[in-house]
């Protein structure tokens, strides 16, 4: 609620300055890169769900003229410990894990799996190749389903694998300590959740099941290394983090990270699923191979088979509330698929899942489970989404069967400041009442309904915001314009938050500040651009750096003036006065520095903890048409506690891709599994994703509560709006249609089938 | 003479970084820039020395298919005043100077000048409609010749050129008021000349001539250009200087540098012929014209006739001295040639002509001369070959005549420690009398010459060292190794020296720094590498980064010690020591950094005052064949006071090439004029450079007189041997074939006509 209005800078809404570049086609992603001499790789991947792999014969692919090198698992360097995990995930996997992840060492655990790589002068001639590489496999059973792979007897993905979980959880659960796909499980305990469940007037508890759902980008993978003769590897690939590609390089290849310079190319989309590396190590491979660049890129297909979308999951959900709507008890179970290697989202998923709740007794437990399915990766808000999709649908119901308009029972439980976090500390100040009272008083929640078949369904939803270290650099111009220079990847318009927070710092305009992202041979070490932590981290380190230069300008204009420092003040308004009544503004001083003992730089390498939690809560209007089930978006209104908005126009593009991602995971995205485990719809036409013409503009309403842990209140605002949306459309479904569906995506099939059921 | 042998990096002979990318080709120059539809230019120049532009009609150009666009002066914003020269020049042309010298308005002035510029698809096609380009020409008489160019009644070049200088010179020298081609005319005095010529027992009076010489870099001249739909303009090319490629531009197309970004590609050689734009203007108007990036490249043709060679000159020398070889006056008339505009480095040649000495009364008379020749660059110590040529061999007469050793008589009157410096202030410790004795107790100075026909020679050379602002960012890596950021262009093995530098101050090893040089945008302001001001002006930027990385690595240190700061130190073997016993290694530390707050970074712009100057020695052994006049280099050694020498081995090619370059000046390269004034042997088959097959190994000494104003003792070392060759060259032929030569080259046919000469 607090207004920006303070501000000069921020809060406005300026062109980004990589704007022209990318609407003009100038701006280079990952597949423009261009060197001499270049040669173009192309991926053999296992067409089999689960095989061993008895051999790899290439002699026939490199016989053919313009094939250069042949790559497979043995010519990495043998699995090393490293320090620190590469990519994101509940726990690091062991290094040979991760080698087997990006190539199949003796055995194909699914269907994309990569077996071994080629290049060639040209890439149809690598893609001829690839026909020729013969491997002779073993099929071996595979298994797709997480219940099914949790169970005795299902086929072993990976033979060292052993439950990593609390002994007396295992022994309670009755979990094997022998090989298992069950990689590991987490309880989140608070209170008692009998004694809680005794309390309650109702108890309500459904079980869940949503699908895979794939981030989809816009932008296919593409990386190219060139390995230089004096052992020097230069990788240049779009990623969220170039830091990260340097550092899973060096893990995987066993050189160190001031060996590699990562160059961060334009990135046509994330939203998590560029947060690890598929083709970087491989194209370095070729590259050392060859002793030249080598660019490898994927089609559509082997984006949506073989990189890392979010888990299917398998969930029951259990609460229990009094009359009056206090939540007495709620009890979670999360079964995820992690994929061919362990890791799935699950452990963000269970303590996301109650997040915007302060609740007194509660149980969440979380499986972790490999599958014979790609691995998972992270995918905006990863793994609540499929949680608090089962939560908030419960509740829901709770506040149904209590006769409790469902915004009342959640303001009755809501997460406020002073009560319990999710990590068991208290919360600061959050914003999910202020978020709930805009829902109540927002004339969409107070609209009516104008048709048949129509029903209207809220949802709220928490991500924990993440930090992590920002490194930025500044210098300043005679003519008064400051170059900006970071290592943060610009997903959502990040160059120009920066310049918009260094503006304020400094008390000029947004214009006049020129941010870069350079490779990480020039910057120090910046985290990746996820988590929702960019603009509050490198607003951290902007605002330092802007500290700095006005402490410098401040002792150059006491110099200039003769007088002390201390006499100086740096004002608001970037104008430098002197006690006396002298007075500069900050462009004079500008033009004066290189005549006055050079320009002035300031760099800063920052790490700062206490990003606050985000909420979101949407309310969607839907109608359903009765004989096809397709399910329709009449209205759709996003409130969004986003600390405060930097710039608002990029926080209202966030809050909508999220809306829209997850509008996608409630009605129509999905991965189809054929008889040999294969995905049925590798492409953009059956892998279904809304488009503009599917739905309605997403109004966003932005609730601003500043961030106290943060020089300009900033909360990380990727994420969270792409949690409420399963829950609130199931419960829009709910009310249009009578028909309660449990699982994701609600597809017209799906609503179709339950009509048919409905009737009968 | 001080050893470096208290370091335990400088002094060292590391591979350079940029070696392997070098030698395999990989390294990008300005003409390897290559952009997604880039059009490709040439430029239109004037067949003729001196004409008024009646009339230019592209039309039949533009009608050819693929070609784009053609500018001309026409298309350039008016010239405005702005803040600072831009290039290098004893004072800054006015903007329409400026301006007129990248592209000719209303009047060709040499042949070469660039009268339009074309862009097409293809780079033929723009050669092609060179040709369509129709320009009417009234052509003038035009003037070459410097004492010509003096004279009343000469052709005047630039209708608003008046004389600058002090009045009363003006009346004594019996200068004009109106037009004429003198630019200015300055006055170096000390003492009084006439009483001193009074005291001489000996005065030598001699006039000389030299020829405009090429720098003959063996990269040509390549701009590429794009002028953005938002108005940013990025320029790649190869300079001394990118922030000076974004200064010109700036001041030439009237854009704030901050809407510049300069890229510096790497330069195959400048020495100082890329500290100023020809091409990048040009491209960046075509970009803007035709929305596409636009390529310039020069034919070597071009390269000779229309970029910037030094001076040719005309100069008289008048030395007394006393028997004992005391000098008691000498007298200098430098009239050297500025081409087409003012601007030669007469200035420079003035102050540098008596430097290795300290004279009681001196005199140097400095003519600054406009004539239809390409306007001049800086070259290696600009004007100082020319100056120090007619100086040093009048002293190797007076010594010849007095009979005393050519050494012993400059040990007599050498630049010394508190004796007035060029500039009046006395100098600091200076290397003159150490470079002397090193010369006279070296093996070559005390043999015998072995035959016929043979001839030793010795000189001395002098030059001051620049410094100017550069700015740099280091990062530490968790691996224990830096990146470190600069602006500085690398001509030499820079990148290697300071990283020599920065290893030093933090007591690890060269090879754990990783320099990198880049665009404009990404660090703060940096001169050019340019006046032997380089590893001076970065080696203090290192430096003091390396100071804050220290004190901020001891901060951390403390902090997980949980100790006060001050009771660590940081020792020069790069182990951080607490006083209660404990210790931990430079990388030890950084690899705890990330989990102890975050990576640490630094930043640093600094401009240093206070480098020293240079003296060089040279022992030259030639042997004359009288039958064809050819000069035979038989042994060669060049002495130096290097300052500390980082890198050795980069200033002994330093000390190598400057001394190949003045050999090539001495005896073999010249502009040959025709009689329409164009340049007859435009090709480096007929400017003839000498090659390695030329010469015998240049022998180098490097005399490290350490300067007391440079961290690490370092004074410039990439000009000064260019100086002396010429001298002593002509001294070795004297004693040779007993030929007394006046002007340079001394080629073999001048040789040969004195040689016949003196047979009558």
């Amino acid at each position: 609620m607090v207004a920006t209005r303070e501000y000069k800078v921020v809060g406005t809404r300026p062109i980004r300055p990589d704007g022209a570049d990318k609407v003009t086609g100038r701006a280079e992603y990952g597949v423009d890169t261009r060197l001499p001499g270049m040669l173009y790789g192309r991926v053999k991947r296992s067409p089999h769900a689960h095989a061993m792999i008895k051999k790899i014969d290439a002699s026939r692919a490199l016989a053919l003229p313009g094939v250069k090198a042949v790559i497979t698992a043995a010519d990495f360097p043998e699995p090393q410990v490293v320090d620190g995990p590469v990519g994101e995930g509940p726990a690091p996997n062991p290094m040979h894990y991760q080698l087997a992840a990006i190539m199949a060492n003796k055995k194909a655990l699914y269907v994309g799996h990569p077996i071994a790589a080629v290049c060639a002068t040209d890439p149809h001639i690598a893609e001829d190749a690839l026909d020729l590489i013969e491997i002779d496999y073993e099929v071996l059973p595979f298994v797709q389903d997480v219940r099914e792979a949790m169970a005795k007897g299902a086929p072993i993905l990976l033979d060292d694998l052993r439950t990593r979980a609390p002994e007396p959880l295992k022994q309670s659960l009755n979990l094997t300590d022998g090989p298992t796909n069950i990689a590991s499980v987490t309880r989140f305990e608070r209170g008692d959740i009998a004694a809680g469940f005794k309390e309650a007037d109702v108890v309500i508890e459904r079980e869940f099941e949503t699908s895979m759902f794939h981030q989809g980008y816009i932008e296919p993978h593409a990386g190219t290394a060139f390995w230089n003769k004096d052992g020097k590897l230069t990788v240049w690939s779009s990623s969220q983090g170039h830091f990260m590609v340097r550092a899973s390089c060096s893990a995987l290849l066993h050189i160190p990270v001031s060996q590699i310079n990562a160059v961060p190319m334009e990135i046509g989309g994330g939203f998590g699923g560029k947060t690890i590396v598929y083709l970087e190590p491989l194209a370095a491979l070729l590259s050392k191979k060859t002793g030249k660049p080598v660019k490898l890129t994927m089609t559509r297909a082997e984006v949506l088979e073989a990189t890392g979308p979010t888990s299917g999951t398998y969930m029951r959900v259990k609460i229990g509330a009094k009359k009056d709507g206090t939540i007495t008890a709620a009890q979670v179970h999360l079964a995820f698929e992690a994929g061919a290697f362990p890791g799935s989202p699950v452990g963000a998923g269970g303590l996301c899942a109650l997040g915007p709740y302060s609740l007194t007794n509660s149980q969440v437990d979380c499986f972790d489970v490999v599958l014979n399915k790609p691995k998972v990766a992270a995918y905006r808000a990863p793994g609540a989404p499929a949680s608090e999709f089962g939560v908030e649908t419960v509740i829901n119901e709770i506040a149904k069967q209590l006769d409790i308009d469902p915004i009342e029972l959640r303001l009755k439980n809501a997460a406020r400041e002073g009560m319990p976090g999710p990590f068991g500390a208290p919360h600061g100040p959050v914003g999910a009442i202020e978020v709930l009272e805009q829902m109540r008083n927002h004339p969409h929640y107070r609209s009516e309904l104008q048709g048949e078949n129509q029903g209207r369904g809220i949802a709220m939803g928490f991500w924990f915001n993440g930090g992590g270290p920002r490194s930025v650099s500044a210098t300043l111009n005679p003519d008064g314009s400051v170059g900006l220079v970071s290592g943060n990847v610009d997903v959502g318009g990040l160059r120009s938050s920066m310049a918009i927070m260094l503006a304020e710092t400094l008390g000029i305009a947004h214009d006049d500040i020129h941010p870069h992202i350079v490779p990480t041979d020039d910057i120090g070490d910046t985290g990746m651009s996820g988590g929702s932590s960019s603009a509050y981290s490198s607003g951290w380190a902007v605002f330092e750096v802007g500290q700095e230069l006005k402490r410098k300008l401040t002792e150059r204009a006491a110099r200039i003036w003769e007088v002390d420092a201390d006499t100086v003040e740096y004002g608001k308004d970037g104008v430098l006065r002197c006690v006396d009544g002298r007075s500069m503004t900050f462009k004079e001083l500008c033009g004066r520095l290189n005549s006055t003992g050079g320009s002035i730089s300031a760099a800063n390498t920052t790490v700062r903890q206490g990003n606050a939690p985000a909420y979101a809560g949407h309310i969607v209007d839907v109608e359903v048409d009765k004989e096809t089930g397709k399910v329709e978006i009449l209205r759709y209104t996003a409130f969004q506690d986003a600390g405060t908005a930097i710039h608002p126009s990029y926080v209202e593009g966030q809050v909508q891709g999220g809306a829209v991602q997850g509008i996608g995971m409630a009605l129509t995205e999905e991965y189809v599994w054929g008889k040999n485990g294969q995905m049925l719809n590798a492409s953009l036409l059956d892998y279904r994703m809304p488009t503009a013409l599917d739905l309605p503009m997403i109004e966003t309403v932005l609730v601003e509560v500043p961030n106290p842990n943060h020089p300009y209140g900033v909360r990380g605002v990727g994420e969270v709006s792409i949690v409420p949306p399963m829950p609130a459309i199931q419960a829009a479904i709910a009310e249009a249609a009578g028909v309660h569906l449990y699982r994701a995506p609600m597809s017209s099939k799906v609503v179709l089938e339950a009509l048919l059921d409905q009737q009968g």
